[in-house]
């Protein structure tokens, strides 16, 4: 229940983050509905068929398909308030990676991946949904260009993951700590403006 | 036999639409065929890719490939007459997004999906090869943005179809009726300018 | 053995030339990564998705992601002395498009498929992780509009393929003539200028 609470707020901030990059591209009501639901589902979409698991899962588990209606209606009407949640909706998008990353680890651990290989399921699917929405909306990735620790708390999350399920504790402990882990770095990144290192040298500083 | 002629006609129609992008761009021979083969097949490869149906189809079926090289040669070669073709494109192409809705829904029913999912299918089927089109040729998908009615009618002919099959009426009568109503609505949306309401306000009207 | 060096060479090869267009794009250190293993092993994966062949084959070796972590950090490292490389770039890439077209073919002939969609299948194993490439960057993928005979090689190799293997020969010689032949076509393409035909009539030539 309490997995479903936030799988649905994770939905809930990527299919608004969603909303906002098509209507800055002023996409029409269908454009803006599909580009929403990539946001929202595209990462697990893309896990699900890198490892075979078909039909993927949206199909089989329609409340994804409903929470993006129901939060495009929404975020539509109030689209002149949407900046007061400004807040929220980061804080539900840092919540929403911090699980969808361990979903996917975990995903990869079913079926017998390397940790290295579940790492990289985990990342795939909670930061690809936007990598698909800025594809289709004709923008470099904003994950790939902006510097910020996003992509990169999600890894040493899943990293911590693997290193604590070595210790004698309950895997569940492992779980909890790392998403509090990847959601920690996340926002500790934002709060004190940490960015990867430049590998430009000086003259990109300008 | 009918559904294979016009199986071949949606196939063509698609593919012209992908020489004209892919020349408008000015790609070399290469580019423009893996256009116009991506505009003709993806939607049905995207779909096949969702529900796990793979190899895909065009894979199994070699006319596709076959009939996208013959109608490329012909495009590239009547070219400056490509334009008088307009109407009959125009109609290859909207029966071809009714038929391909339709395929869609029957494979989500033959795998045991929701009506919804089935719906999803079929318009992924009709209109996601030029939403691929689109984005190899570096441009926002058209079916996001020019509120045209278009994956509309898909979706309106795929729910047609689900409350159709509740009447006491042979499931053949369903099918047919549903790809006329794609046509129908995609016809008179052209003809009457119906387009999909406006979510920006009046100063988008400018 | 010999397989596998080249198969790391034309990973790295094609790892570098991602380096380099997400350098070109002031990509951040993810960014850069990410474009390096799409170019890497994107061609493979696609290859993979499109028959079924999941979870994709850079999941169950991991000496893809490990090559293309280290081909990173030495590109970036290096990144000033990278243009004295570039000839043994053409030529690892060549050897890359030669190899990969091969294993495509062989995937495809493994499953059953017939030979165009077996040459298909290699073309879009050498050829598409540059294409995913290009379009993460936002790009038209180069592959589709510099006239440049590069998948054209690759298909030409795949059914020189499928014609040398109607001789009285060993399989093996057939496999290695065709790599051979791309490469040669390649070399040869580039050496003497030769391009694909011009669709554009004289306009174009301005």
């Amino acid at each position: 229940m309490f997995y479903f609470v936030i799988d649905i707020l994770g939905v809930i901030a990527f299919a608004i983050s969603g909303v906002l990059v098509a209507m800055d591209k002023k996409l029409d009501l269908f454009g803006v509905f599909i580009i929403a639901f990539v946001t929202g589902v595209g990462g697990g979409t893309l896990r699900d068929l890198l490892i075979g698991n078909t039909p993927v899962l949206w199909m089989q588990q329609p409340f994804y398909i409903y929470t993006v209606i129901v939060t495009v209606i929404f975020a539509i009407v109030f689209r002149d308030k949407l900046k007061y949640l400004r807040t929220s909706l980061f804080l539900f998008d840092t919540i929403g990676i911090g699980l969808y990353t361990m979903v996917g680890i975990e995903k990869g651990l079913n079926i017998g991946l390397l940790p290295i290989m579940c790492i990289s399921l985990g990342t795939i699917t909670a930061c690809f949904g936007g990598v698909i929405r800025d594809i289709l909306c004709n923008e470099i990735p904003v994950i790939f260009s902006r510097k910020e620790i996003y992509a990169t708390a999600c890894i040493a999350g899943g990293v911590s993951y693997f290193l604590i399920r070595k210790l004698p504790l309950d895997n569940a402990y492992a779980y909890v700590a790392a998403i509090l882990i990847i959601i920690g770095i996340r926002i500790l990144a934002v709060k004190f403006k940490i960015a990867l290192p430049n590998i430009y040298g000086s003259e990109s500083n300008k």
